[in-house]
């Protein structure tokens, strides 16, 4: 039986081959590489492939067994029928571990399908050799530069660790992620899972000490028990937020052609995922958001929302949606309205809680205390402040110097604040500018939503998974 | 009372008269009437107001009734002691309707403030005329560069009226709508409706040509009786979709604070609501949707999906979604699978439905095939095509000319489809560059929505909406 500890060389691998990449598919294996910090070998026999191959820079051999050094980790592209051999040889050669990209296995539900994918698996069992996929994307593993695509990013890791079944939404969350202030430490695409199943990424990533929450993707598992065993393991030691694809018997035949995953009540799924301390979402978009909250908020204490609108419409609008998410809109204690009365002279605004503080009449001084206040509220548990792009930004046209001084004063404010305080980015028409502002946020430590209803959600989701912790329910 | 072509004059002014802008707002509103296609008049009394008045371009006099013309619409921005008798006069000089702009009233909760709204309603009142407001930003019609903000577009208007009690709404629904392709006839933010109120807009955009649907967002309602007689009325013309603010205790806290609206429970606004056969949404991004689906959308026949997914990962979440809203993703007609099975060859895609196409290995020939079969097949009502920035932005990366074939292509199929067509455009980290495509989508007529559950939930919205229509249900 594989363990943990045997998926270490795979995840952090020194050195890459990559098995029958061609021009077809411009190399995209071999150019995902090029950013890879270890040595890259190529492994080809078609003669047309490789003068392609060598003008990439890359050394070609014509088999795996020729490779002149230890390969930690084999990306195996060639056709489905000779994947058998390249995986034997892969055991041969002693490599640590391979991914096999090729689909066309038990997901197409064809007799020659099914039975590949069967000898296959029947050779990395017996040799106990950690194999990826079939019909998956791989590792991804930023910080050493071995990618899944060639959009991805190098360099920089960061503390999410992501499991997926499929390689689109592995990649997919990568890149949103990223833009989302939400890096990753490893991912993992794995397609049909012959060999390896989520349970033992899981295992690893519960134990590898870059990752601070694990992400799932989830389609189906081959061993319910075992699973739903290592992810309350996994839950115990770090957050894992499960998204599960295939919620209806509709849902659930579009998992079999992807992944050949088998139905399952999405009942079960819910209750299970719950009681063992996971976090259940139900979107990439609430994957990201509950990930970012959970690396990156303050712990709010308790269900109770100050909220601070920009306007009486959107203070109106706020409260419906932290309301529909079950949490508390209170009113403010004694001492926060004596202190409001004293300074607060918005005309069209009010302090009752939500807050609308009119930007446009109020001076970042007055921010500043309006958020002072709301901080030592006794009756409040987080803060969530609204910025919404179309309005704000007509303040700093108008006075260029507004943004960065809102931006220290918000990165101030989060640095030194026991609260849990979150922003609502309200991007309206301006799309671009928003997202750039929300990098300037994510710079200054502040986190940030698109919508109330995301910031709703997410923070609602932290509070429950951490109800669970303190009251085991 | 007032009749529906009172607010005629009101809504298509020949001139314009804005009572006490001032430098301390920067000129709001004369500089948001700089697209104004009529006569623009200033009323000023303070000496220190009118040099900055002139060097905008504006004629000033020291009251309205020194205003040589007829004027058709008066903005209102003075101190609130003052409304009462600016209103008196805009009424002693024939004034068509007026907009209080000034907040201060009822919604402050104040003796004063309650006061002198009493009194100004009752001034206008006896005198039939029509005010708007206070605490409000009155009427947009782009068509004739009449703005509520100097953000606002105008010159070509559109088919979608809206009303908001909220300022921040009304002007946000039409820069967001205006980003996606909802372009307004008539919008009025109407605030604390000491005089008209929602039924009174309502009657007029049910009766206004130009409009063919009506979104409102409402707080609360002085004659509930009346306001649902109209509803059901306007709904019986034209697609009325109607949002609802304060949808609880706290919700109905922030409209008391916000336009004076009194609470009344969610769950006899969501019944009466579908009773009178309008379409209720929840926030925002949703009214944006359903007004564009209702408008630009060919009606779906039916609930059956036929969905098109750019991966096996993308499938089974775009069947989640839709399952999710109550709409079915059958099976297809034996005819599409003896067709498909004629030519679809892309190794790890499916045809069962939902479909992943695999998008980087079939060309647009397959493509537009495939988006035949489907508009032909008897077990779909309504088509929807993923489009994913991240990875499809790769293949016109690669070969440029792909991105305005696929264009052409999507233009044609939607012109001559019989079927209701819409893309779901996933930007993932790509918001600029779909923001631009999505333009791009609806200058060649396509209906784009941002995420599978938005598209999913703007079509379940319609289907309901027109269950309604077929059997009053």
């Amino acid at each position: 039986m594989l363990q943990a500890k045997d998926l270490d060389r795979v995840f952090n691998p020194r050195s890459v081959a990559v098995v029958g990449d061609k021009k077809d598919s411009d190399y995209m294996w071999l150019r995902s590489l090029s950013t890879f910090q270890g040595e890259v070998y190529s492994v080809q026999i078609d003669p047309r492939e490789i003068p392609g191959i060598e003008e990439l820079g890359y050394r070609n051999y014509p088999s795996l067994l020729d490779v002149p050094r230890p390969v930690d980790y084999v990306i195996i592209a060639v056709p489905r029928a000779v994947a058998p051999k390249i995986v034997a040889d892969c055991i041969k050669a002693g490599v640590g571990g391979a991914t096999l990209f090729t689909a066309g296995f038990a997901e197409t539900n064809s007799e020659e399908g099914v039975r590949l994918e069967r000898e296959i698996a029947e050779i990395a069992r017996q040799a106990n050799f950690p194999l990826i996929g079939p019909n998956c994307m791989g590792i991804f593993n930023p910080r050493i530069g071995l990618r899944q695509d060639n959009t991805q990013y190098s360099g920089e890791g960061g503390p999410a660790g992501f499991i997926a079944q499929s390689g689109t939404h592995a990649i997919f969350f990568s890149l949103v992620g990223e833009a989302h202030g939400v890096k990753i430490s490893k991912a993992v695409s794995y397609g049909n899972a012959a060999v390896l199943d989520s349970p033992d990424y899981l295992e690893y990533l519960a134990n590898d000490e870059e990752t601070k929450v694990v992400g799932m993707y989830v389609e189906g598992v081959r061993e319910g028990r075992r699973f739903f065993q290592c992810l309350r393991e996994a839950a115990s030691r770090k957050p894992v937020v499960v998204w599960k694809g295939g919620n209806s018997a509709e849902g659930a035949r579009a998992t079999a052609c992807h992944t050949g995953a088998l139905a399952s009540a999405p009942i079960l799924w819910d209750a299970a995922i719950r009681q063992c301390g996971a976090v259940k979402v139900d979107s990439l978009e609430e994957m990201v958001d509950v990930v970012k909250a959970l690396l990156y908020l303050r712990p709010p204490s308790g269900r109770r929302a100050g909220l601070i609108a920009h306007s009486g419409g959107q203070s109106v609008v706020i409260t419906d949606a932290f309301v529909q998410e079950g949490l508390a809109v209170p009113l403010l204690d004694d001492r926060s309205y004596r202190e409001f009365a004293s300074f607060f002279d918005a005309i069209g605004g009010s302090y009752v809680n939500p807050l609308d503080i009119s930007w446009n009449v109020l001076s970042l001084d007055d921010l500043q205390r309006t958020l002072d206040i709301m901080s030592r509220d006794e009756n409040v548990d987080f803060l969530v402040l609204e910025i919404c792009m179309p309005f704000l930004s007509q303040i700093w046209e108008y006075y260029p110097p507004f943004l960065d001084n809102l931006l220290q004063l918000l990165g101030n404010f989060n640095r030194t604040c026991a609260r849990c305080f979150a922003i609502v980015l309200v991007a309206g028409q301006m799309e671009a500018e928003a997202s750039a502002l929300r990098r300037r946020l994510m710079d200054a430590g502040v986190v940030s939503f698109p919508t109330f209803q995301r910031a709703a959600r997410a923070l609602r989701k932290v509070l429950d998974s951490r109800r669970f912790e303190r009251d085991g329910m």
